[in-house]
This record gives structure tokens, sequence and C-alpha cells, in this order.
């Protein structure tokens, strides 16, 4: 299967507006260092999968009848955007699995449009769509959010984001399996005082070390940690890299 | 003073998701016939307006500093999304004049950022802003929702959308001004029953008729209006034309 990371910034994006920061300055000339809606694709030859929606421009990058289906983390507004406009097509109804949250974004639930949010995934129940085997993993968040461990045939990707730190049952889980990737939480730099709704970068590296995947890629990245990134260029062990946006990986 | 219309569009915007009906599969083909988010930028020598916020690139076309204020019609999605991103920049207060409406659109006031939103605009209650004397006006639609008629010296215009037909009071107020120019929501093609929330075209030239500016501009317009429109080449007065996007009026 093959993983696209469509945006790898946080909730500000980078360049955040009106930063005239090292990082924010360097994407805002050259757009290769933009960090936009943190997001993904997942396919394969017969099935794929959209973590995530706040990308504002998914009608171009994905026309429809070549959406499968949506997976959400949560519903922040950073996560599902790119929704609002999109609900009023013609189209067939698109499955969104997300985690059970009584309120959803603004009024999604009132007017689904095209999207059907009826599909609520639950913890460790695991699901199955198309030949992509999911298991939703519990996150710590400011309001209920779920990560994704998805198998398809021999090869798995952990995707945990938007979390600070990763509750017990969830390391026992994600430990006790093989994961080729895992994509992970890593909006700031290391804080001197415990990070709240997000990894800092410390946390992150904790939870690579704890669940051990073959390699990490680090994602809902801000500015901040981009400068600290630049500044200290052997923060990172071999297996874990940045993401950027438009980043492939094929596994 | 000069106003550029960012976006002549509806919720849904042209092309529709998946539509290929013809105006869909023109805009498709030629994005001078895209229609983005209703929105529009009123500006002078010395002051601006934005006037609602829901195009994505909002940090792009107008850099750190360079906007005044920004006047919102009302807290539907497609009219306020482009501030969830931009609120956690690195900027002064940028005061949001808006409609009472006691929830707003999602977590904005619970986390408003660089945007202050405590400015609330009430029904023919002036209000001042460098240069431009506004005066809000009470329309209908589906949530608490305000036009505004805006004078800058000799010139005046007004923005009169979302709204399905004019409160009698409204109609009054602005029947009794010169008005150089209208900007008045048509978002649907005439329909036999009665339209709800939005202007149908019949409802937005009787509109017209009633208030006499001296030109008028069609706005929120949806496929099927940009269809009807194709069908029906003299369904306009010679005072009344469709907006597009990006289309700059010298006033
Ligand atoms: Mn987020
Ligand atoms: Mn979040
Ligand atoms: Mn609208
Ligand atoms: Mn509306
Ligand atoms: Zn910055
Ligand atoms: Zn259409």
């Amino acid at each position: 299967m093959q993983l696209t990371i469509l945006g790898s910034g946080n909730a500000a994006g980078v360049p955040v507006y009106g930063c005239n920061c090292p990082a924010c300055a360097r994407a805002r000339q050259d757009s290769a260092y933009r960090r936009r809606a943190c997001s993904a694709f997942l396919e394969t030859e017969t099935d794929n999968l959209l973590l995530d929606a706040g990308l504002p421009d998914l009608d171009e990058r994905f026309p429809a009848g070549t959406l499968q289906a949506i997976l959400l983390t949560h519903y922040h507004m950073d996560h599902v955007q790119g929704l609002f406009r999109l609900r009023w097509g013609v189209h067939e109804p698109i499955p969104v699995i997300s985690p059970n949250d009584a309120k959803g974004a603004d009024d999604l639930y009132k007017h689904p449009g095209i999207f059907d949010f009826t599909h609520r995934a639950q913890a460790f129940v695991p699901l199955q769509i198309g030949g992509f085997s999911i298991t939703p993993i519990k996150l710590y968040h400011s309001r209920p959010a779920l990560g994704y461990y998805l198998r398809y045939g021999e090869r798995s990707i952990a995707y945990l984001t938007d979390t600070v730190g990763l509750p017990e049952v969830s390391c026992e889980f994600l430990a006790a399996q093989e994961i080729d990737l895992l994509v992970i939480d890593a909006s700031e730099p290391p804080r001197q005082t415990p990070p709240r709704n997000h990894n800092d970068l410390d946390l992150a590296l904790a939870i690579h070390t704890l669940i051990r995947p073959h390699q990490t890629l680090l994602t809902h990245i801000g500015h901040e940690l981009d400068n600290y990134l630049q500044e200290h260029p052997h923060a990172l062990p071999a297996d874990v890299r940045p993401a950027y946006d438009g980043l492939t990986i094929e596994l």
C-alpha cells in the first residue's frame, strides 16, 4: 500500500499568519516547506481511505467517485473543514468513520449532505473497509479522538494524531503489533512544562521507543518544531523523520 | 471606493462536487467560471473592509497588517470558514463585526485567537469604521443575519446576503437611500414554490425594483442559476448582472 501525507501541519499551519520566524519565512518563500491541515491518503490497487478532511481542495484532489471512505480522527475543525462545501455535492453517500462525538463540528450532523456520519468507531473494536483491517486506538485529546491501526495484507500503519501521550492500553496494544510505519503527532519542540492536547517532540519520541515501529513520521507539526529541528539537526534518531506535505511512502 | 467580489457562489460553490451539469462542467474547464464562497473586499485609499470570510486562502490574499476589519453577515460556515486557521496567527486583534448570534460557528468564540468577535452589530444601529459609515440591515435567513449599507463619502453600497426576501423595514430604509450598487443574494433560478433561506431570481429582481439602485450585482449564485441564465440570456434587466469571482467595481 501507499501512504501520501496530504498535510503535516498543526491547526495554525506553516507559515503561521503574520509570523516571520525562520520556519514561516522559509515556507512563504518555498511552498515545499508549507504545512497544511494534518491529513493523509492511503491507497492500494483496489482500495483507498482518506485520513481526515481538513484540506479546502479535496474536490480537486479527489474527483467524485474516487473516495471509498473517510476516516476521521476527531471533529476539530482542522480535521473536518474540507467537508463543509463538498457535502452539497452530487454523489452517492460516502461513509465517514469517526469517534463517537455527540456534537460533531458545527452543523455537519444536521446537514450531512453526501456524507454518512453514522459509522461510529469504538476504541479496539476492529472494522473492515475493503481490504483494510482497522483497529481504532484510544488517544488523549481535548475531545473524543481516535488513532487508527491499519493493516493491508502483510503491511501495517499506526496513524496517531491528535494526542498528548498515549493511554497505557493503546501502548500495550500497539507494542504487541508489527508496525511498518508510525505516523505520530509531534506538534511542538520539547517543553519544560507538560504539553497539553498534543505531543511535544519528547513525548512523540517516547511513543516511538515504546511501540518500536520500523520507521516513524512526525506530523501535526507547528512552526516552533520546524525551527527547533533546524537548530538541532541531530534531534531525531535514524528511523524517525518529520513528514512533509506530498511525501509518499510505499509499504 | 472599490469593491472586489472575492467569491460569488453559494455554499456548494460552482462547480458542485460530482455535478456534470453545463455550468459545473464549464467551471471545471475554465476557472474564470468558478464561484467560491460568497465574500467581497471593499477598499479606499485609506480604509478597507473584508465582507465575510469563507475563503480558505485569506492569509495569501491579505497578508498580516493589511486587513482593517471584517464584517460578517452571519455565522454559517461558508461565510466564516477562512477564520479557523488564521485565528492562530501572530497579529494584533482584528475587529470582527457580526450579528448577535449566541453560538457563532463551532469553537470560534471559545478560541478567537487574533480575532475580536465582541463587536456586535444591531439592525439599523449605525457604526463607523475608518471613513465607512455602515448601517446594518435586517434580513430573513435561517440564523441571525445582517446585510450592510455602506457609505464612503458620496458613494454607497448595499450588500445583502444571505436572505430570502427582505423585511419591510429594510425595504423602506433602503428605498429612501441613494444606492450606487446593490449586491444581492440570488442563489436559485425562479422557483414555483416559495424559496427558503435564499432568494430565487424573482425575489432578487423584486428587491432590485423596490430599492432602485443604480446597478445591481447578483451573488451567492448556485449552478442552477448559472444554467438558467445560459438558457435565458434576456432574463436580466440592463442594470442587473451576475457577479463573478474577481470582478472589481469602482464607485
Ligand atoms: Mn489538529
Ligand atoms: Mn485536535
Ligand atoms: Mn451562504
Ligand atoms: Mn447562510
Ligand atoms: Zn512562525
Ligand atoms: Zn452543476
